[in-house]
């Protein structure tokens, strides 16, 4: 392997991969390197994550980037004929009355900026949910938990769930195809510093000196210093572990959120599974039941169900490495103390249900507007802060990414949208705070 | 020690002391219990400090909340009575064309709100600091460190210093006065958490549950869990250690910044300690070099100049406990390479200057605004993130905890100025970022 590279990008989660394929084809001449701690790509973070879409959000900075990307991933699919596992089945949250009318502001917004909705009534959801529990009356059991009742719903139609690994492989190969190169069983152990002006290095390293970065210090099937021009971090929740001890800041909060795969076994959850009337794949699209972040969603080629939660106070923020083995460790207990009684409250056709896999990944986020961020100081750009929604902004973030690289002030996302490249950065940041948070 | 209070400040430092002394004031019933690891207030990065105030600030926030705090501080000392060390020696940056000329929008905000600069022209500073010099001609080290001549200055007449260990003790003494109780020489080790609701208790802890603070696990001379109704978390750096694993967000970021204190030794020395014409005491103001952040003030009691310099890439966050030591180890290196070149190239006086005393500690702020932040999750509060700038906002900062405590929409802060208490948090935060940092 040669150690001089026009670019390196850390990490081959979707950030990574996105960015590595604009940067490649905008500047096809150039020498670009993307390093993975795994053997192939998003086997990190990006694999272990829920991997739905939607473009419901409050923040019209998220509506634009998550829209384009999603008409990107139709496109894929649907145009270039690559198969990516997308399947529109929507979002439904399901709502009491207080929880409805908190939503109206929002949803009035999303109408404004052309982002779809439909509403349901309580009638409708008895109709298209028959199993599903809307009120509990005097269940003593419900009453300790405080669920609310079922009074109706919001649907996203241009939601849904895709495939995280055929994604990242679509961008991995045409990254690939056009000269880009991956070095993958390779972590980034640090970025190294030196004077931007070599005249005065001999001075060794004082504070009045300008910095850039020199290169990455990697571990693993590659080995040793490779130096190059800019460095792109796409490290997710390990942003901070690379910014943070060279003085730059890392910006990422990261917790722990775990998946359960249940089985759709016996003909009650084969139905709920195939529940039609929500889209023209005959399948339950993602329910977000009313209380504690529950959420499940079919994941119909494998028969089973994804369930997750989440959970805020009481759930620790994880340092890394520190706690790098402990935020792969999904707990059975928290499914059965946490998740089950809830879930089964409202839809009874889960008792009882078998836990076929569960896993856990990190959750990271910018805890400040809980939207990405994309930012260049000196020759590092850093592109994260996805929260939780990176693969439904991520083909919107590599564009971006690939604009800073360049210089530009504006991206064209998919769809000839331009976006102001500054919005996203710290110096400039011109965003409203998310408020649809799941 | 009783084991049960109504609120548990933890730290004292000028956050928790002045968050202490106005809750007991306007709680007198109150049982007020503040715990702190160093055996007198004030001893951890308060007592490490510059200890210098301002209130030229871009942010409008900033300006209320220094310059009522700064107030509040003259009316201790001079009506009071109660000797606090302040000298209103003024700040004098000293800046090329370029940086006065960005300067100017910011000057002119700060002159819109009422806060008084006053411009210094070249020929003024040559009479006023002689023994400056403000251009280097072709001299090559100034070349190698690109150090920018000094074309102007500007001065703040309502900055200054005083003294971190007298202040503290003001507002200790009049909390314990009032009934307010400390525990020194104690450790909070961590925030115990449970259900909010005691009936679903017998469930374990659940995502389901509300949650709430119980109280504080303390270890060293106060040793237990002590109960609490409210938490005060004022631990300034330490503030994510306590937070963040029971996942509330910590939110401050720290670096180590180091202060070196150079006697003010030989005649040449000592005229420039005593320079006239820039204050009332006939004392240099804190100058600020056009260059890395370098900046020193007299301190005359001494007969000592301090001197710091704020390194930005290339110094490392530091992670809480484990860099715990390190932050507190001052490096003689640093000094001789990073801030000695630089402060005797625009005041040579300083040549062969001795070094008295060194020290170092944490700089802990809010990377996204630079301004503090006061908020109130669940039955805890947290203030901090005051950016190296809390002792000139401590005052304004401690009514606004207490008035958060109260469930007030608005704190009144000395001078009967009303302030908007959710304008710190981060629900409804509402301040520009502040753009004028040293």
């Amino acid at each position: 392997m040669p150690a001089q590279y026009d670019v390196i990008v850390v990490g081959a989660g979707i950030m990574g991969v996105a960015s590595a394929y604009y940067l490649k084809k905008n500047s096809p001449r150039k020498r670009i390197l993307v390093v993975d701690r795994y053997s192939s790509p998003g086997q990190g973070n990006t694999g272990r994550s829920n991997a739905t879409f939607r473009n419901t959000f409050s923040s019209p900075d998220n509506q634009i980037l998550s829209n384009s990307t999603i008409d990107f991933f139709t496109h894929i699919q649907e145009e270039l004929k690559v198969d990516i596992g997308l399947q529109k089945i929507g979002y439904l949250w399901l709502m009491d009355e207080t929880q409805l009318s908190q939503s109206e502001p929002f949803l009035r917004g999303m109408e404004e900026k052309g982002v779809k909705t439909i509403r349901y009534g309580k009638q409708d959801l008895v109709n298209l949910l028959p199993t599903m529990v809307n009120d509990f009356g005097s269940n003593e059991e419900a009453e300790l938990m405080e669920l609310p009742p079922v009074d109706g719903g919001i649907f996203g139609p241009k939601c849904g769930r895709l495939d995280p690994d055929k994604l990242v492989r679509f961008y991995a190969d045409e990254f690939v195809r056009a000269g880009g190169m991956f070095a993958f069983d390779t972590e980034a152990r640090l970025l190294t510093v030196g004077p931007s002006k070599h005249h005065s290095a001999r001075r060794g390293q004082s504070a009045w000196q300008d910095f850039q970065i020199e290169g990455v210090s990697l571990a693993g099937v590659a080995d040793g210093v490779a130096r190059a021009e800019t460095v792109v971090l796409a490290g997710g929740a390990w942003e901070n572990e690379l910014a943070e001890p060279i003085g730059m800041l890392g910006h990422v909060k990261a917790k722990k959120r775990q998946i359960f795969s249940l089985q759709a076994k016996g003909e009650k959850l084969e139905r709920l599974l195939h529940t039609r009337g929500f889209n023209s794949l005959g399948l339950l699209p993602l329910v977000v039941l009313p209380k504690a972040g529950v959420h499940f969603k079919p994941v119909s080629e494998e028969g089973v169900f994804w369930v997750a939660c989440e959970d805020e106070i009481n759930r620790p923020f994880i340092n890394l490495p520190e706690h790098d083995l402990e935020s792969y460790r999904p707990e059975r207990d928290y499914f059965e103390k946490s998740v089950y009684p809830v879930l089964v409250s409202y839809f009874p056709d889960f008792r009882d249900c078998q836990v076929k896999a569960m896993w856990a990944g990190l959750y990271s986020y910018n805890a400040f507007d809980y939207l990405p961020f994309v930012f260049r100081e000196s020759n590092l750009i850093v592109v994260g802060g996805d929260s939780g929604s990176g693969m439904m902004k991520g083909d919107s973030l590599g564009r971006i990414v690939d604009s800073v690289y360049r210089g530009e002030d504006e991206a064209l996302l998919y769809g000839e949208i331009p976006y102001r490249t500054s919005k996203l950065g710290f110096e400039r940041r011109d965003v409203e705070k998310e408020e649809w948070v799941i």
